[in-house]
C-alpha cells in the first residue's frame, strides 16, 4: 500500500499495478482514447503482453517480467528447487522482448534471488519484484534532477525540447526517464514547450503528449518528418529521448528515428541527452553499429522499430549512477565500476 | 482520343480523365486500397476535389483546374463578356490550394485565352485545358531524360534511390516528375531499390509505392523516420523529389520532411535532386526561408504539410528547360530566360 501511495506521488499515470494476487497493466494500445487495463494472471499473460506491446517502454517491460515470475511462483505454491520449477516462465518471459536490456537485467535479479530461497518464496519474488519497481522509481528521480541540471547549466531561461517515443511514467516504474527529465526541468521552469515526435510505426509520441498534458506541461505532437524544419526555425536548445540497450560504447538503440533525431540535432547544433537507467547498458554489446534493424525489419515486410544512433553523435547519457558527456568505451566502462564503490 | 491514348502510353495510372462534358478525377484518398472516380461537372466540385485531396500533387491539380474553368464555360453556354461571366469561378479555382505555384500558372494561361475569344469559348478552353495536361506530360518526358542522365553520370550501375511524397504520374498530366525521372532511370537499368517514405501525415508514399509497383521497380515503402538508419546503412546514392513551389533564389517548398530528407542527405553524402516543371517556379516569391509553415500549422492545431528546403542543400533542380546545378537567383534566372529564345 505505501508502495503505492509512493508511484501515485510521482506522476499522473502509471503502466501497472500490483495487486498481491495478479499484476493490472495499462493497455498503452489503447491510450491516449481510452484506459483499458489488462489483469494477468501469470508469466504467459504478462509475457503475451509484452509481446502485444500492452506495455512498452525497455523498463516497464523488465518490471512487468519480474512480477510475472512471482506470479508464476504464486501458481505453483510449493517446490523443492524453485529454479527449475520457475525455469519454463524464465524462458518464456525472456523471449518476450529480446530487444530490452533492462527485461534480461530485471529476469537475472529475480533468478538471483533464488539462490537464497527463504520459508515463502512466493512472497520473497513478489517483494524482489516490488523492488525492482521501487528502484526504478529511485533511479529515475535521480535521473531527472541531474538531466535538469544539465539543461540548466548549458542554458538558466526556459527553452524548447524534442522528444521522441515514450520513455516516460508508463514506461517505467512510475515517473520516467527522458520525461522524467523533462518534467523535473518544466518544475525548474525551464520549460517553455516540448515537442513530441509522433514516433511511426508506434505511436507513442502521441502517449508521451497525453502524459506531459496531464502534468501542465506544454507539449506539441507532431509528424516525424516535421522535426528538421522544427528545428530549423523553433530552437529547440535539447532532444531529450531514453534507450532500449545501450553499448559498450555509448552507441544507443532506441525507437526508430532516434538517429534522424540525432542527425537533425548536429546540424542544428542542438544537445543530444539519452536518458537511461544503469541496467540499460548492455556490456556484452561492444558496439551496436553493425546492427541494421531498419533494413532486418523491412527486409521481413515489416516497418522497422529500432535503430541504431553511434555514440559520437550523442552528447550525454544521464543514467542514476551519475552522466557521461561525449560516451565511449572508457567512460562507460567508469561510471560502471562506480557500481562495486556503493 | 488520340490525347488518351497519348496518357495511357506512359504509364499505367493516370489522376484523371477529360470527357468532354464532365472531369472525372481518380480519388486518391482511397488509394492504393480502392481506385475510386469522381465526376466533376463544374469549376465548384472541382474546386472541392482539390480541397478535400482527392486530387493531389501541383501539377495535378493546376490542370484540374484548368478543366473547371473549361467546365464553368460549358455550363454558362453563352456569354458576351467571358472574363467578367468566369470571373467566380477563376476565384473559387484559385482559393482552393494556394500554395501551389502551377494553380496559379494554369489559370493564368486559361485567362489569357479569353483574351481573343472563338466563336466557340467552351471548346477553346476545353482545347487550353488538354494543351496543359499534354504539355505537362511532355515537360515530365524531358524531365524524366534529363533526371535519368544525371544518376547515370553519377553512377554507372543499378542503385538505391530515395522519394518522399508523390510526384508520380496521379501527381500530374500522367508520368510524373521525380518518378518520371525514377521511372526512367528504372528504364535504363539504374535503379536497384527505391525507398518511398511513408510522407505523413498525407502518407501520400503509400501511393507512390503502389505507382512504382504496377511499373514492375523494386519499391519499400517504410516510416519517415528510418529514412536515416537507412541512408547510414543501405548508402541510397540520390534523393528525389517533386516541389509544391521554387522560389526565386532555388529554396523548395514540398511535402512536409523533404527539409528533413535534405539534411540527412548532405550528412550521408546522398545527392539531393528537385524535379517540377518550370512553372513551379515563383519569381514573385524571393525566397522562402522565412516560410515557417511547419510551425504555422501546429499553432493552427493541424499537422504540418509542406516545409521549405533552403536552396543550399538541393544539388540539382530539373525542368523541363533545363537542369540548374546548386541554384541560386542567378542560375534560375538564367534557366528561365531561355524561354524567350524560343
Amino acid at each position: 500500500m505505501q508502495f503505492q501511495s509512493q508511484v501515485a506521488e510521482q506522476s499522473g499515470v502509471q503502466a501497472m499495478e500490483w495487486c498481491g494476487s495478479h499484476l493490472r497493466i495499462l493497455d498503452q494500445r489503447y491510450l491516449p482514447g481510452q484506459q483499458v487495463w489488462v489483469e494477468c494472471n501469470d508469466a504467459a499473460e504478462v509475457a503475451e503482453a509484452i509481446e502485444l506491446g500492452v506495455v512498452r517502454g525497455a523498463a516497464a517491460v523488465g518490471i512487468a517480467a519480474a512480477y510475472g515470475i512471482a506470479l508464476a511462483a504464486q501458481r505453483i505454491g510449493h517446490a523443492d528447487d524453485w529454479a527449475a520449477a520457475l525455469e519454463i516462465d524464465f524462458i518464456r518471459l525472456g523471449r518476450s522482448r529480446p530487444s530490452a536490456a533492462n527485461l534480461a537485467w530485471a529476469l537475472r535479479i529475480m533468478h538471483d534471488r533464488l539462490r537464497r530461497p527463504g520459508a515463502d518464496v512466493p512472497e520473497q519474488l513478489a517483494q524482489a519484484a516490488i523492488s525492482i519497481q521501487i528502484s526504478d522509481l529511485e533511479a529515475n528521480r535521480t535521473m531527472a534532477r541531474l538531466g535538469m541540471q544539465l539543461i540548466r547549466r548549458h542554458q538558466r531561461q526556459s527553452q524548447r525540447l524534442m522528444t521522441l517515443g515514450n520513455a516516460g511514467a508508463l514506461a517505467g516504474g512510475g515517473y520516467g526517464s527522458a520525461l522524467g527529465v523533462i518534467r523535473a526541468a518544466h518544475g525548474a521552469g525551464l520549460v517553455e514547450q516540448v515537442y513530441a515526435c509522433e514516433s511511426r510505426p508506434g505511436d507513442t509520441g502521441e502517449v508521451t503528449a497525453w502524459e506531459l498534458a496531464q502534468d501542465q506541461v506544454p507539449v506539441i505532437s507532431h509528424v516525424d518528418s516535421a522535426a528538421g524544419q522544427l528545428m530549423r526555425l523553433d530552437n529547440p536548445s535539447w532532444v531529450v529521448v531514453g534507450a532500449e540497450r545501450i553499448a559498450a560504447n555509448g552507441d544507443v538503440i532506441n525507437t526508430v528515428g532516434t538517429y534522424t533525431l540525432a542527425v537533425l540535432a548536429m546540424h542544428h547544433g542542438l544537445r543530444f541527452m539519452v536518458v537511461a537507467s544503469s541496467s540499460t547498458i548492455d556490456l556484452t554489446l561492444e558496439s551496436a553499429d553493425e546492427l541494421d534493424l531498419a533494413s532486418e525489419a523491412l527486409e521481413q515486410g515489416m516497418q522497422p522499430l529500432l535503430d541504431v544512433t553511434p555514440a559520437d553523435l550523442i552528447d550525454v547519457i544521464v543514467t542514476e549512477k551519475g552522466i557521461v558527456e561525449r560516451p565511449d568505451e572508457s567512460r562507460i566502462a567508469d561510471l560502471l565500476s562506480h557500481r562495486r564503490l556503493h
